[in-house]
């Protein structure tokens, strides 16, 4: 197969290699023979690469900026990147094109970040930390992780890890998801219509949903204010899920007793932005869900996964569908 | 047997109350009957308490400040801590009397704080948290657990949790205890005279020993430099097992990538010192083991298990040896 690689223009950490390619078809011996690549950093690599490409494997940024373009051969687009709403609407996609994305390559780093975010959460830390900040000792409490209250929406692979890390620790999670169908790691799964039940009895929510018009702005002002107060929040999802203003009012009020965030609007959050002072806020920046030193290898491996698919005839793990949005 | 109960001064979230007694007394029917029982608040019911006591159960501050004292029944002083060194030198200690600490109560809560604390080194929140205070967005990844080398220094019950929890995320566990002998959750065990050799190969360490005249100073400068450039730490242990001064030198210059530290040199930090501005650190007010919800109640079936050795004639679980320390 004719596969061209294209590296993202200012991620110097997340470069594709020869040898890294090579690797990684070595690990799928079945499948990763016999193939034509090319990998680019330019724009003329790009203009070549996709003349001939039936597969094209790059980043979210590299496709916002090069498509539509004409891509006579093109079957299979693999974008590393597990959340595709900087794509949307999709009409750019060339008909016959399957559209791939990354999901499944961030559930081991997403998982270990939820739960150390919830356990974070636990003993305070949040709260300690603008303590530390105003140079003032004051003792605070934690508690232990297990019986507490996890609400967890989305049950993807990064919501799926993290159920599995919490239930792991002995935490009564409850799953939120599209169709209530049940999870192994979920005491009990429902249907996001019934989110508004459940969020008075949450000691901590976790927002790990694809960003789409049915989950924009789904936790508003109401929701968050249903939430029992002392409760906290965690967002490895997107910044657009939550009325952003409306938690940093619970925040710096005390109804939430702290948050763990990876995502923001805007990013980056500029200087001066009343983030940065927020109380009882923990900034990750966007990088919750990313080891350099394994995505890149996991991505290839999960490419492989999909061509296999691809060729056998079957359903593609990854087949992103442009209309439910993930 | 005829029980004293006296609670701390100035701690209202761990005070023992007679229905706290009972529930405990009932989970342990074989041994909880029979006894009477006083629970004092002020000085005079100290007096009156320890007068008659053949158990006293209490707090660390109320020994300090109590004995020597006149206690002509007493067989049992159970003392609601795990780490006695300010207790020391025990020549207050009247002869008869067995002295009981309250190691095991915090190793749930303990485990949780030191795995939250290792997977915040490992996704460098401390760094990101020093970004936070400048206001400044700065991408910066951290890593998965797996793999990563973690020493822990005591295996007791603290060190051990910590152990633990590490082992359940994949990490290389080495053990540092006063004899090399083997620990479920440690790849190897070594005496603490072959730290030298583990402290160049250790990508994070984590200070869970007491403090005794053998510890005092054990991470000292030269061992922190031994550390390679971009390690952590992590000490839950007591602030004297380590320079604190070359600790905070480090994290200045960039040699060590972050800490998390819940004891210090002195309790509580006064305003203006050093920690409260020393680069990609974590402060933690002394909590990290401590869960009010669940703490005394622990220490009661503690105190029943020990009772029942002792009635037995078995080896108390929680005997303190005054000459090691713990």
């Amino acid at each position: 197969m004719r596969i061209h690689i294209q590296n993202p223009v200012d991620d110097p950490l997340f470069l594709f290699s020869r040898d890294m390619w090579e690797a990684a078809a070595a690990r799928a011996p079945d499948i990763g023979d016999g193939h034509d690549v090319t990998i680019g950093d330019t724009g003329a690599d790009f203009a070549a690469g996709i003349a001939e490409a039936e597969a094209l494997i790059t980043e979210v940024g590299v496709v916002a900026a090069q498509f539509p373009v004409a891509a006579p051969r093109l079957r299979l687009l693999f974008v590393t990147n597990a959340g595709l709403d900087r794509l949307a609407p999709f009409d750019w996609l060339p008909p016959d094109v399957a559209l791939l994305n990354n999901a499944g390559v961030h559930a081991g780093k997403a998982g270990e970040f939820a739960i150390m975010s919830i356990l974070m959460l636990v003993n305070r830390v949040p709260e300690m930390v603008t303590h530390q900040r105003a140079g003032r000792w004051q003792k605070l409490w934690g508690a232990v992780a297990g019986g507490r209250r996890v609400t967890i929406v989305g049950l993807g692979s990064l919501g799926g890890a993290a159920a599995t890390q919490a239930a792991r620790f002995g935490m009564r999670v409850t799953g939120v998801r599209a169709t209530a169908r049940p999870h192994p790691a979920c005491a009990e799964v429902i249907s996001v219509a019934s989110l508004d039940r459940v969020l008075p009895h949450t000691d901590f929510l976790v927002l790990a949903c694809p960003l789409t018009d049915a989950t924009r702005g789904l936790i508003d002002r109401a929701r968050l204010r249903l939430l029992p107060r002392g409760a906290g929040l965690v967002n490895i999802g997107r910044g657009a899920l939550i009325d952003q203003d409306a938690l940093c009012d619970l925040l710096d009020n005390g109804h939430l007793s702290g948050a763990v965030l990876d995502v923001f609007i805007p990013e980056p959050i500029p200087p001066g932005h009343r983030l940065w002072n927020t109380r009882n806020l923990i900034i990750s920046p966007h990088t919750s869900a990313d080891d350099p030193n394994t995505y890149n290898p996991r991505s290839l491996d999960l490419f492989f996964a999909n061509l296999r698919a691809w060729r056998e005839g079957r359903p593609l793990p990854n087949l992103f569908d442009p209309a439910r949005g993930y």
